[in-house]
């Protein structure tokens, strides 16, 4: 039994194989999953391009959020059963509370990482590495959740307290900013989008959005002065990175919160040291979540009936169009679609 | 009657003067406090030297933090009584909870800045301005208590939690260093001073430093991962700021939190962003704190007989022999003494 | 220039009576409120009809909650001015963070109590003791906010943290459960509803509760595990009290919180320890809240047009109607509008 | 191969019997332990006893906490190698984060109780039961940190935040109390240690209690107060339970906190509500607590040089002595030493 799946033989775009393969047997302890669906992250692209600095093992399948349905279990595995609808988990074996790993080594053990990734028609995990699908989404919508959805969610509601009535800012129109949007929308805030592209803002505010800015207007911190009244947004997911935590550290309200998520703008932040002291800001680094919180979260998907963006649907084939729309910066999430 | 007191015409060093003018009377809510002792900040030189863009009022008094006794109180004030000893409060006002202020405009009303400074016999304040001394410490010792006393306080056990066990990093042997060193200990925690001078890490070590580093030495992150068995320093105290920051991050253990304070190396923090976000650090920006922490602090003070390091005391006149103490880097508090 | 206003020489219902007063005048750091609407609370009844042990000085003029306008301000007083729609604190001088008082003596020192209440044309008041009246009521809807309004948010929004797709159970219909059910909603979460009447519980559910339990039907807490799938209720609005606090403990989730807030069953609260223990629960007292969280929730109410039930209205002369109304327990809250 | 081990074939203090058993073989994941000590608690008594409500397996190996040796190890189990030295965790499977459980079954999967005990000279179990035992303690001091310690460490450490210079507050002088005394101490605070006991208090005050009260000699709630000037007891381990948590509540300080661990008088807690709202308090289930939580607190026993206190050891067979030892209530923890 031959399944088809994506691999690479090499770091580089251009090393980008279809083909096929052995359809695996679940282990001890594993579960064998029929992948219905793939999304992608600007991560997964950074890994095919560049490696990350990961110990990639060759053939190497790219890809680390999937939905699809348990098919089989490994001998002791009971936490699924064939047919359970599951979701995988961004960073395998963190369950709840810390994340392994130390100063020197943080960790960055991955699924389409450290660990093999999803393209492929089917993969056989750790029971424990899954977690069940919300019951109000289908697959490509569900499997959105593991990376972009968790860390919007881990962000504002797992690491921070966003109060009904507070200002939530978020940068772009990518799907860590468009899930938090949601999100934030779900915990009674007021949310500002800022985008350089009027279109997409308009979009942002047809999904809720109280106030969109356009960056390329003006200064966007002065129109968050002025859509607050001076006061500032309590919560900003800083997704540009570089110097733009900056702007964002003088945009945010006395004793404020920043999630540091993105590096569209490079690896090194910067920023005035005064408003970080005088306002008493925090920031939070956020390294995507751990399982229990995506459990929280796709209870709130299910209770709350969010629905994610999907800004384009491929076919399985169809990865290289994925990748291309994945650099012109979509609207919402890119989802591969498995057979 | 009058008293002695320093005063600036306009900002510069060169414009302090030491004169006379009438003891004031205490107004409504107003105590008059006798000073006894002054202790000097980083800042203190930066407001005389640069105004730091503060509205300042001329004549001018530098400086913020004292400690001395009551002496008379005007109608309606009953929070002391003359003979109370008494310290300031860097930020009068800011009694718990939130400071006031929004995000154009952070705060930064401070005695010796936005309002007149203590540098003088007598004192005419509103009696919400101060708090009560601690009983065991003369007034030298208590005067470094409101700003670098409280800082170092604010960010460790007010707003962090330091567990016994745990791991503290301070940079250098200054006033906040030393504050951080003593109270980190006082939590349970293993401290690690981190200095370029190998005397003053002899001295730190003697006053309770678990271990300490010499950067000049080598790479001092590698020595904390060394002393740390790679699991990084729970808690920071940056002091140094700028580019450091980013050396702190890399310090930092997972989960860790690294309170900004300092800018001795400029007015931009910087870091990388990949350990930030994996290692789910927060970074905490800390504007001194609020008065019932220092009331709290006041109270540890007392009941664990922690003792300020005070580097060099100087007699009122010798305020300028203070400040040039304070050019080259001291080790612990410098004190004026009044009378 | 003289008002009405209600008055009681002695404690008990029959020695309220309605008479005049002159128009007082505004000292140093206060303000005049022409009062338009006062909100009843069940603790205005037990201090009217048993003092609660308050050292009451008569004449006086019970109740607490407020809306009016800003009629004239004293020397020194520059928060409001004239015009200014304001609400009272319950807790004047509560300001943020910890509250003053101590274990022998907490504090009580509230308005219609401690202090003087409001039933009264007109008050004059230091202006620390007032917030600013959402937008977005009237006088009437606003004057229900400074304590039933504010202990909801405060147990909900200020001392926890309801995540969405969190439940929420809520114990009957009256103005704290409203608020509760409203404020939860806001937050994302489900909320469910407990009361013994079938027509408030089919109110409840038209303002937005997702499920309602009649406890005269059988055990109400086997239906909250029904509801839940054994989940139980992340988070309780204990506002019975007595033994049935034991009850919410066995209906409370994992790491549940319950907020203890009524007095309905007496001054005693009791339950069994092994679930309190084993589900590592957070029992916490909430005594109603400071300003700053009171400037926060009147935002939320505004951003969210957040609209205060209120059960029924009467005459300033129609006191003893409303308290006759009090004891037969209200859907929501009553309001006493003046003039 | 055999071993000696203690068990019961049916509820009874009179069904416990000392014979032999094959000495185990790791399964997968698993690793042989030789137990070298084992600490009683009180809890365990009341299992022997009662049962608790379990469903024990009969055989039954009581006792739930350990130290000793690895000597095998299982396929796929790496965590520890032979030679390394263990303890038990008291609810195996909890890591971090929140426990398994629901609100309906909360749970109460311990060692010795749900799953087999450790009165055994040999132990077989997944190697994710164990924890690594402080290098600075024998067997006999570590086999005490799993129940009593952790549980002391979690109320104290983990889930409240002592302040240096804060009041803690210890009812009576047994494992958990004691352990309480050593970690408050760490973190900087006075601890206040009530017993009925002269010749127990003069033993606490030894071990560093600030204060200690005798409660035979009249209100201890009234020394507390005269202790603290009023101010309270900011930390409470309340291991009394029953109507003593109401004399906890009066004793507590603003905002003070409250730690329910004990059962002593009974499975039903009750106190008055006026102080638990007015003062703001927080009283928390503790159910000992994670892995995580037991490894911190591990490394703080290290760095610390804490030393538990054994009040009396006995050997393996004098399990019997043991448990009367227990019904007199021991100061300190009571150890029975294998071998």
């Amino acid at each position: 039994m031959t399944m088809r799946r994506w691999t690479m033989d090499a770091i580089g775009r251009d090393r980008l194989s279809f083909g096929t393969a052995a359809i695996p047997d679940p282990g001890p302890g594993e579960v064998l999953v029929k992948v219905a669906a793939v999304s992608l992250n600007y991560r997964d692209k950074l890994v095919i391009e560049t490696g990350m600095g990961l110990p990639l093992t060759f053939p190497f399948v790219p890809a680390s959020d999937m939905a699809g349905s348990v098919v089989a279990t490994g001998p002791g595995a009971d936490r699924f059963k064939p047919g359970d609808r599951v979701i995988s988990t961004f960073i395998p074996g963190w369950i709840d509370g810390l994340n392994a790993g130390n100063a020197r080594r943080p960790p960055y053990k991955t699924l389409g990482g450290f660990h093999q990734g999803v393209l492929s028609e089917y993969i056989a995990v750790p029971e424990s590495w899954l977690a069940a699908s919300p019951a109000s989404l289908d697959d490509e919508e569900a499997s959105t959740l593991p990376c972009a959805g968790l860390t919007a969610w881990f962000a504002l509601a797992e690491r921070a307290q966003v109060r009904p009535g507070e200002t939530v800012l978020v940068h772009g129109t990518g799907g860590v900013a468009l899930f938090g949007l949601a999100i934030a929308r779900a915990q009674g805030a007021e949310v500002i989008v800022v985008s350089g592209s009027a279109e997409k803002l308009a979009r942002a505010k047809a999904l809720g959005a109280t106030h969109v800015v356009d960056r390329t207007a003006g200064n966007w911190v002065e129109a968050v002065y002025a859509l607050t009244g001076d006061r500032g947004a309590d919560h900003i997911l800083e997704i540009v990175g570089g110097a733009h935590l900056g702007r964002s550290i003088e945009a945010a309200a006395m004793g404020g919160r920043i999630s540091v998520i993105g590096v569209l703008d490079g690896f090194e932040v910067s920023g005035p040291v005064g408003p970080l002291m005088l306002k008493g800001l925090t920031v939070q680094g956020i390294g995507v979540g751990h399982r229990r919180a995506l459990e929280d979260f796709v209870r709130a998907v299910d209770r709350l009936a969010l629905k994610p963006v999907i800004g384009a649907r491929y076919g399985l084939a169809e990865l290289p169009e994925a990748l291309a729309a994945l650099d012109r910066g979509p609207f919402g999430k890119l989802v591969v679609t498995m057979g």
